[in-house]
């Protein structure tokens, strides 16, 4: 096993329990990346030679290193308790087989991502290191939960940044198109082979909660709604009517379907069309709504987008509150890893003031349990949902 | 209604959503603080004279204006519509009437606190703006509750501070010595002539939901348990056994009356001490346990205080991971306005990279929505709690 050497000082930030080497800090005279297969593990060891573990390495990438054991390399054996130990947290904390099963670094398993729909598995790869381990993954998860189907979803973003091989294939088994699942006690369908990411956003399960207890008979719209994770179950939990927004047609039908397998009937509505521009036609038509929430994508995908990303954050939020009324209740959600909770809830002030609103926050929320947080990479804490209530 | 003229530039956290003015934000040469009735209201005006709203104001503190009115000055009917705001936003949000009814100034009402065990209210008033309102608010409490009793308890340690008087007296009906409520289902008793601030913390509901739902079977520990508001609701929720920690003989009496009322039986075990030398002694026994609590009081009250409570922070949390084994769960939370949640996060992250224990954290909460943050006022924001899973 080929030995990466930090330079002097490299090795604080995996001292303090991160997993992340930056190519910036290998002394590249004494142990040169050049010549490293991508994918291939190697011990890390500070400048004073010192073990510190063993890692992942793909000399092409920024972070060029991710540390997969402080002890022994990663062998079969260790990815295999690692695997059992994500089910045991899931297994403890959600009555239900519906979960992320493997959350990558929280789960000391750099770049692996599993989703479980009940007895269907759905599995992301996205550095070469775990690609290399991946018929062991599906070998390990087989026996621990013997799936009916397996699909590999390698055909996201992240893999084309490491020139990885784009996939989407059923691996074992079948997979249906619409993989069934629960949330919060509702019954839903996941669109796993076609769908964005694994087909389904599990993150904001513990936020639908928080709502689905303050809908009943409530008329709720539904930004950019995807396949209805909060409209769909708000109107399974008593609201009175669901807008559900999306450019997408194909998000739309499968929000259609959900809301078929929810009997929602035509308490569900549907509308197509660019979430700012929707928003400003139902303000100029006058529409109100009890609720609005707003889940949008990653308007701050990189640093240097912060500054266009936090107004676009404070004009859709804006938006929002024009629709609701006095005592109406505002999701304002964010996915963006660079948009702090803290700069969310700047955007609710700075909206709310120029409107001559006043808000009160109820409730912040987070990811749910099985998006764990690791405490030393503030990288796994991304999401936040701050719930306004507007006088 | 004097007037009160702000220097140049010092509106802007008023316009910005904030209700503070500090003293030394006041041009004191044309307004003169001095002379002006502790707790009289005072029309706000910028440097150029341009109206900003109407103010408590209090000559001798540091902050010696509270904005109640951004346009005409608090008046009976203002007064009464702001209470029925607040009772409008709890009664859509909690099915039961045991709740924080009024938060102060995230209810635009500065310096007002009351919280209702059913048809009990226990009232607190922390300025001497709001004092001269109270028998108005005591009087439209009535007429809006309608409640068998209210307590006033302005025995607190803040009026002190204002020179207020120190009062702890039943101002309307009866109030029983233990007022009996509701949290998350279960059925409790709050000592609210005596307890700690009006006798019961609701601000940690939501946590203590999250923390109910994952107890069944297992072993707590609860410490600086007071009342046992986590440790016999765990054991209402089907925890195995619950140890509840105080310093106080007082409080862990009522967190045994709360027991008999849930029939914890010997389910339930208090434990007389402070809570770190408890840690110790359970540590070097070589106790553990599947739960532990840790609810500690403020150790940062002012800023300055900020180092030393840090450490403390961190060291307790240190000693509270010694007494869970692997899959072992610690809730860790402040209430110090001065720790940041990132903070406390850091603290667990040093605590287990210490002890070489990898935590994920599986939920962070806050305040519940009786505690609504005013998006303005990082103040009103202080409570957190991390869920963290040791391997």
């Amino acid at each position: 096993m080929a030995e990466l050497i930090l330079n002097r000082g490299a090795e604080r930030r995996l001292k303090r329990g991160h997993l992340w080497i930056y190519s910036n800090e290998v002394d590249t005279r004494r142990s040169p990346l050049k010549g490293i297969e991508a994918g291939s593990q190697c011990a890390v060891v500070d400048s004073q030679g010192k073990p510190l573990g063993s890692a992942f390495v793909n000399p092409s990438q920024l972070i060029c290193g991710r540390l997969v054991s402080r002890g022994a390399p990663l062998d079969r054996a260790l990815l295999e308790e690692r695997l059992r130990q994500a089910l045991v947290i899931r297994e403890r904390y959600f009555p239900h087989p519906s979960y992320r099963l493997v959350y990558g670094d929280s789960d000391l398993l750099p770049g692996l991502v599993v989703d479980r729909f009940n007895d269907v598995l759905v599995v992301q790869v996205s550095n070469w290191g775990m690609e290399h381990w991946l018929s062991d993954v599906i070998e390990i998860l087989d026996t621990l939960v013997q799936p009916s189907g397996i699909l590999l979803r390698n055909d996201h973003q992240g893999r084309s940044m490491e020139d990885m091989p784009l996939v989407n294939e059923v691996v074992k088994g079948n997979v249906p198109e619409l993989a069934p699942f629960e949330e919060n006690g509702v019954s839903l369908l996941a669109p796993v082979h076609s769908g964005q990411k694994t087909g389904w956003f599990y993150d904001h399960r513990e936020n639908r909660a928080l709502l689905n207890r303050w809908v009943s008979g409530k008329r709720v719209l539904d930004l950019f709604s995807y396949a209805g994770g909060w409209g769909v179950q708000a109107l399974a939990r008593g609201a009175s009517h669901a807008t559900c927004v999306d450019a997408s047609q194909q998000a739309l039908d499968w929000c259609r379907a959900n809301g078929d397998h929810n009997n929602a009937g035509d308490r569900l509505e549907t509308l197509r069309g660019k979430a700012v521009d929707v928003l400003k036609e139902l303000v100029a038509a006058g529409n109100r709504y009890d609720v609005v929430v707003l889940d949008p994508p990653a308007f701050i995908k990189r640093r240097k987008d912060h500054k266009a990303g936090l107004a676009a954050y404070r004009h859709i939020n804006e938006l929002a509150m024009r629709l609701l009324p006095r005592d109406g209740l505002l999701v304002s959600a964010s996915c963006s890893m660079h948009l702090a909770a803290d700069e969310l809830m700047e955007c609710i002030r700075g909206a709310s003031r120029k409107l001559g609103r006043e808000a009160g926050v109820l409730a912040s929320g987070y990811q749910g349990a099985d998006h764990p947080v690791h405490p030393a990479i503030p990288e796994t804490r991304y999401l936040k949902a701050h719930f306004v209530h507007l006088r």
